[in-house]
């Protein structure tokens, strides 16, 4: 099995340009692909604001319902505002599209960073999440914290390497599983709670609430919305990725959003309703006895039999994958970025399977960074989580509002309201989030944002002086200097006497009369010395040809150098002729099979590179290869 | 500070190969460097013994002194067999010179493949048993465990590559601060048995023995002696390392070699006389409560004061660096396989300092990857142990008997029958090792060994193929088809229009009057296509200065490949003139900084390789650079 089979069987077969339309994929897929961050927020949201609300006691309960409905109006008012983005933006919408074009460029990059760090941030935090649920399911698992989380990056990153349509197949099922299984052990739940007049008897005994140590104040009230507000991160997935969607691109964009956001909200109630119907309360977590909400809940309304285990597994699945959604924005932002070129030209190229491989390797190399250095542990992580969603929210919908003030049309006003109220909304969010969790690692986000858009201005001003120099629009091949030039001086190292310095040096004496063959000798590097043959080898049969034969120079080394005494001979020859071009001719031994590789000398790499680097513009390299075992 | 100066201050300034007499050392400081590893024994030996001795209580303690006594007849056979070693083999004697001398190539390999294993475990073994020692001392520390075997393992290397005299002075004071403490203690507690009548009082309590669970068996004997023979090892490296001594090189050579043995006989013999007057045994190791030999004796002869601290010190030093012995002569061995080219050639060549570079680097790889492996507890390894050094002593002893059936001289049959008891001692020991450890891991060795041989035996058949095909001897340059081989074509891929190309293009008109300039055309490709402007830019130009000017070729790609379509091109044009070489002409950005060398593609160098795999006899491959920012 050559390279070439094992590319087709990972990767699948490289599609030609014009499959695109047919790699498009419709709402039911698309949901799993983009849908999956969104929604896992349903299974850590609730969570994070009721663990913030442990110290108040059974009130901090009474108060998820509140917070709940504030985070979900929030959610609908970030929905309607993406929707219309959608619909103004059919190529791709994406906080770095909508930022730039109407707040300028620098705003764009601060939007298009503060999303990649998040979506590294989503990937390496969901991977970590997952594995971290099927240890405390497995726990002998433990010691293999960190290869699981590889191996679920591993699967993650070649899933999304062959394609946005086998991805979306890939996530379906456990996708609505998960919908299905929540969904109906809400409406079971609320329906149990009406029957009973608002006081169901759980199926499986509640934990008692622990006695409240501190009361509801407004700090706790607002730390507790920005902990629940992570529930959002997910949302502008589908803006950014409407060129995935088949025909009619923009409506069928604009409903999976809609469709994602109705069910996360729907969730989202579903569960505040039931905690306190229930008089379900968060855990401590990483303490003895730790339960998740969710597991609770479901434990309350069904019991603990076969639905709970399914349920269970099917959190534990979207969890991991909500990584998944990261990999379908991340290198669209990627390629927008190199498409505008504040990223090497890489990034904007799509793959065999049409998706951008090279910000899913870069997505994957980060996460797998952040993996290795916390070993698979990163929980001190979260708190620099969501900073980058609500940034890009606010300069995305910010832009939008500029948007409306420049294109005039029927339901210009009203669009423009809709987005100014959001963009204040998740202004003040993003406010809150980044205040109450400044100290905790929220500091180490914005740093980071502020790299990121110095390093992509750095790469793009260097983009532009590289084109400057190199750049001659029209100007036509100049010819005035050229009959005039001599040949150019050949140089040809030579280390012994075989037929790969035969066949390099008979290609030198077609390309000038002006041949010199160097030959470094000294202790340790191996030399025959060539003085005494070199008139019967080279001279005699040349000159009878008719030929000016090439002369032998011989350079000492007295200190076991190879590479120094080549190089100054041939700068010296270099600026002795400063009318000439020098041609550096490198016999070359070549080796198909990487192994055989390991064992020759890279001499000749070594020369062809230290020359390149270090030559000028008047030395040119040639390669002589000597193709070994043809 | 460039790179330059980075390694003046890391490895010293470059010798030049005529101080290498200034480089070589005295029996003094040669000491430290080849004695590290056999003295250092004397801290694990007499342990090991007691160890496997346990189970058999005060019987056991009392069969050390015997045990002891055969160990050390061994060690002073093989030490005189080395002795006779050196003085036959002045340029250096180790086990693979000696056994393939006299025994042959593939006995030489096994010798040398066998001591490999052993220096490679050496260094691993001994740096985690350093750095376990100071982690029992600090167990804080506990968690860096890796990073302070792979720190130490940085910091030997690094000594060892600055040169054999400065690796000297480094470890002149620890071994000497253990020869005297470790000597001290014996001098004191035998006088302190003797002033007893034999039954010294312990300064420190001595533990109680455990009860004797097994009584003294000859299978429980011959474990015993199996450990303690890991004594022994270390005992060759003086043989192998012979060329680093100042001159007189054999009589320093040999009196150095005795004088580590008699130090290490001094030492163990001491040790077993203490143990059996103070009644002193192993500890379970790896239970609470263990305590090591050497801190239960020198804590009962001295107590534990300022004296104690100072010599579990000096333990703990010469522990670490008995690894420093492997780093003398690994490396020598490698360069005696790369001489017979059973290994790279770079092995071979001596670095700026005048030591092996090469084998150093790869014995610090092999160590870091098996501390790597086992996170820096290595005592899986070390039943692995110690087969490697015996099975080298029993091959370089009988390759001295042979020696001496061969080479008459006045003391041969003296000489004969010294080296013959040694070959057979040392071969009965190696027989008794691998058998008692068989199934705890020698097998391992056994077949890494095998493996090692089948290794070199395959690159010297590589090796002895290339030569076989590149050697032309003294067949001179063949010129009877050069004036009638036409001109070359010259190939251009081009992507653009700019001075990277147009510079291409000039060096290529002048290499032929046929010259082709190619561009691939497709999506993603980002070509801007070039046919409407090729007359004005390049034709007419040319033909004003009456050159035939290029033809642009196009080659579309359909499926985004770059490199496919253009290899395709240059191949169709290869094969469809079979009479013609073909030199592709690669225009290239090159950029000094290698920060900078990231943004570019590296498309050129990629084409530029496979050209040089793919491409076959006629294609030779020009890189044209063009410098950015000169």
């Amino acid at each position: 099995m050559n390279g070439r089979n094992i590319a087709q069987l990972l990767f699948g077969s490289r599609l030609a340009t014009k499959e695109e339309q047919e790699e498009r994929i419709g709402g039911f897929s698309a949901l799993p692909n983009l849908g999956l961050d969104a929604l896992s927020s349903a299974a850590y949201g609730p969570e994070a604001a009721l663990t913030i609300l442990l110290p108040a006691g059974a009130a901090g309960i009474r108060a998820l319902g509140p917070l709940t409905l504030a985070i979900v109006v929030l959610m609908g008012i970030v929905c309607l505002s993406y929707r219309q983005t959608i619909a103004a933006y059919p190529n791709g919408g994406g906080s770095y599209i909508v930022a730039k074009e109407n707040l300028g460029e620098q705003l764009g990059l601060v939007a298009a960073s503060a999303l990649m760090l998040d979506y590294v941030l989503n990937v390496a935090v969901g991977i970590s999440a997952g594995v971290g649920a099927v240890i405390s399911a497995i726990p002998s698992l433990e010691p293999h914290t960190l290869s699981l989380c590889l191996v679920l990056l591993a699967v993650l990153t070649l899933v999304n390497l062959r394609g946005v349509r086998e991805a979306g197949l890939v996530f379906l099922l456990p996708t609505y599983a998960f919908i299905g299984c929540l969904g109906a052990t809400m409406i079971a739940g609320v329906a149990k709670a009406i029957a009973s007049g608002g006081h169901p008897s759980p199926a499986t005994a509640v934990r008692e609430l622990p006695h409240a140590t501190a009361t509801l104040s407004i700090v706790l009230l607002l730390r507790a919305f920005a902990s629940g507000c992570t529930a959002l991160t997910g949302v502008e997935a589908v803006s950014n990725a409407v060129p995935i969607f088949r025909a009619p691109t923009t409506r069928r964009a604009q409903r999976t959003l809609v469709g994602i956001v109705a069910i996360l909200a729907l969730l989202l109630a579903g569960c505040a309703v039931l905690c306190r119907a229930y008089h379900i309360g968060a855990t401590e977590p990483g303490r003895a006895g730790y339960e998740s909400v969710l597991s609770q809940l479901v434990g309350a309304v069904a019991g603990r039999g076969v639905f709970y285990a399914v349920t269970m597994g099917s959190i534990f699945c979207v969890l991991s994958l909500s990584a998944n959604t990261s990999f379908m924005d991340f290198p669209r932002v990627c390629h927008l970025l190199a498409v505008d070129r504040y990223l090497p030209p890489e990034y904007a190229h799509r793959g065999r399977r049409l998706v951008f491989s090279a910000g899913i390797l870069a997505l994957a190399a980060c996460a797998a960074v952040l993996l290795i250095v916390f070993r698979g542990v990163t929980d001190r992580l979260i708190p620099l989580f969501a900073i980058g969603a609500f940034l890009a929210f606010t300069f995305s919908q910010a832009g939008m509002v500029r948007h409306w003030q420049k294109h005039p049309g029927s339901h210009r006003r009203k669009s423009l309201v809709l987005n100014a109220t959001g963009a204040v909304a998740t202004g003040i969010t993003a406010l809150v989030v980044v205040t109450s969790k400044f100290l905790e690692g929220a500091w180490i986000s914005v740093l980071l944002v502020g790299g990121l858009v110095l390093l992509f201005r750095r790469i793009h001003a260097y983009y532009r002086e590289v084109e400057r120099e190199t750049d001659c629009a029209s100007t036509p091949l100049v010819t005035l200097d050229l009959p005039a030039k001599k040949a150019p001086i050949v140089i040809v190292p030579v280390k012994d006497w075989n037929f790969v310095v035969q066949r390099a040096l008979r290609f030198s004496v077609k390309l000038s009369s002006d041949v010199r063959a160097v030959q470094v000798v000294g202790a340790d590097i191996d030399a025959g010395d060539l003085r005494r043959r070199w008139r019967a080898l080279v001279e005699t049969p040349l000159r009878r040809v008719g030929i000016d034969p090439p002369r032998l120079d011989i350079v000492p080394s007295d200190d076991r150098r190879l590479f120094a005494p080549l190089l100054d001979y041939v700068f010296r020859v270099r600026d002795e002729n400063p009318d000439r071009d020098i041609t550096v001719v490198v016999p070359e031994k070549v080796e198909r099979r990487w192994y055989h590789t390991l064992l020759l000398t890279h001499h000749a790499s070594v020369l062809k590179t230290l020359l390149l680097l270090e030559g000028g513009k008047r030395v040119v390299v040639v390669s002589a290869p000597w193709y070994l075992r043809e």
